[in-house]
């Protein structure tokens, strides 16, 4: 039997839906009640289909149930692989009533929700996320998409979920750089808006990357928790959402750069928010105190500090152009106000940018 | 100078948004206003380009305008047409404040209009449309996508524009044929709603496929006072709207079949509104004396009235089977209640479905 630990609720009107949290939920808990036709669409991958398929199946039992397995990776979150959930859905002639299903990590997560935004120009779908980022992040608040060969995510849609369902006993299956890289995510919650979290992950550090069940599943609750809150507050990123995305400027960059996959997001999204601290710091926003302090939560966390090795401060200028947070030309970045508080800004002097683009950079032109 | 005929408001709440309708108005009339930052990226085909692009620009001239040409056709309304769009977004380093312009016939406005509701997850388009049917029908209302090989329309999104803007001037350079395609969805909206509107059109057939611009103008403006206040009411089409599809789900049978752009999207609705009528004939809906009324009316409008010679009631069958309006497996027709009132129905008998198809159909099995 599961054990059902947390539930919450993103508040967004008609639109509202529950994070359910628990040990065991996979093959147990029911979510047929989520699912308003016959059809269900399962869409995975080859790395989670042999170890949770049958388990995700029966949680929608008295349904028809059928499944597309996508190649598994960043470098597939592409065209050609969404066409392949289109194909499924057409050569098994699912209709508007259909509702789709993602079964893994933020990358089935974000093509699954995209193809649900646009199959027949919107059907409804549930997130079944398997790894620690997707369940403290990607999986809740209904930013979909697939990457282009110019930019991260830059193809999508807003669309929400009916449900998330969390098992965290999936995290045992994950290697420990994919932990990680979900920990470099609910440290961002930490740093943008809960100091009071941050001082517990410090404390629990040790315990999370040890794979500690209890440790694990209090950090998706408080990181679930804070999600929801924001996004609860601002559905479209017209201003608090922004800034859920501290370190990722610069970590678009860095995946684009090393190429999709090469990177893990959360690898460098915690590379990100090294620089993005910088900048704040020689702004005067954050002391070096500050700084220091966030680098040893970032390295207890087992995360890149640098950048790659070739990458120079003009490749980080010219991918983050295209960045979705600017305006009208004018690059904007997420920076530290102080340590719990997060700004979206465009008034971070160039000569500071250039100087920790500059520091960070091991490859100067 | 331009010369404005009419104007019409479509009632969405804060996205409504407004069509403009006169002669003359492309590279004379301000569309800056619908413009929110100063980007702006036209989107038209290699016919329409020569023609009008000019003068398109010419309507944002204190905004940066860049431009991305397709090529022209149903055939290309996929992903790899799409996809030229986002490259040219991206390269020109297009921010969330960009505003896509569709210039030309449906296939461009479905096309522009997804790549907007796509583009980062969404930024604001307005619609030139330059074809008959594109001013009728496919430019109101956000109805926007691409085309699958296995179903028509079948991936894309409803994304409103920020105004519609038709230039009757345009329709001077249309083939006959694109008139009579176009015609197709003018006779829909007096079969489904609009019986004074179905009487003028008999009287004013001659003129219209003639190009009489007075009369043209007209048409146009009735269709659009029908289209809006149909979306109006319906936006996401969970009733009423659905009316609007009468003949499509045969019609869209018909151009899946043909391979897409060997029939006109209007062609292959005129015969598709040609078998609907003569399923409600036969379910006792309307008598035969108002089929032989709309035969009439579609062999004036010079368009086809029957299914391509090789096409067999096992294709209708096989094809209809994914239409959007069905609901877990019961196949949904729009068929006529009376002359100028439908019905969205699953109740029409199957033995009269099938006698339409032998009908229809000169190749049996």
């Amino acid at each position: 039997m599961y054990k059902l630990l947390h539930t919450l609720q993103v508040e967004l009107g008609e639109r509202s839906y529950p994070i359910v949290i628990g040990e065991g939920m996979l093959g147990e808990y029911d979510l047929s009640n989520y699912v308003r036709g016959s059809q269900v669409m399962i869409v995975t991958n080859d790395v989670v289909a042999p170890l949770y398929l049958e388990q995700a199946k029966a949680c929608f039992s008295d349904k028809n149930v059928d499944v597309v397995v996508l190649p598994d990776g960043e470098k597939h979150k592409n065209w050609q692989t969404l066409n392949l959930i289109f194909d499924a859905l057409l050569e098994k002639q699912h209709t508007r009533r259909t509702t789709l299903v993602a079964l893994g990590g933020g990358v089935v997560g974000d093509m699954t929700g995209f193809a649900a935004a646009s199959y027949q120009r919107g059907v409804p779908f549930i997130q079944i996320p398997t790894t620690l980022l997707s369940q403290v992040d990607s999986s809740v608040g209904g930013k979909t998409g697939i990457n282009h060969p110019l930019g991260k995510n830059m193809v999508g849609a807003f669309h929400q979920p009916e449900a998330v369902l969390i098992d965290t006993n999936t995290l045992h299956s994950l290697p420990p750089r994919e932990v990680s890289a979900g920990l470099a995510e609910v440290i961002k919650y930490g740093l943008i808006r809960d100091t009071a979290f941050l001082d517990w992950l410090e404390q629990a550090m040790d315990q999370l990357v040890d794979f500690d069940s209890k440790a694990l599943a209090e950090a998706i609750f408080r990181s679930c928790a804070c999600k929801a809150d924001v996004v609860a507050q601002d559905e479209k990123e017209n201003g608090l959402r922004a800034t859920l995305n501290l370190g990722h400027t610069f970590g678009h960059a860095i995946e684009t750069f090393a190429g999709y996959g090469n990177w893990l997001h959360g690898e460098a999204v915690g590379t990100g928010m090294m620089m993005a601290a910088d900048v704040s710091a020689r702004e005067g926003w954050i002391s070096s105190a500050d700084y220091d302090r966030i680098l040893r939560i970032i390295r207890k966390a087992n995360l890149p500090e640098l950048p790659p090795a070739n990458m120079t401060p003009a490749d980080f200028m010219s991918l983050m152009a295209v960045d979705k947070k600017n305006v009208d030309g004018m690059l904007r970045l997420v920076l530290l106000r102080a340590v719990g508080e997060a700004e979206v800004t465009s008034r971070a002097s160039a000569a500071n940018l250039s100087a920790t683009l500059s520091a960070f950079c091991r490859q100067k032109t």
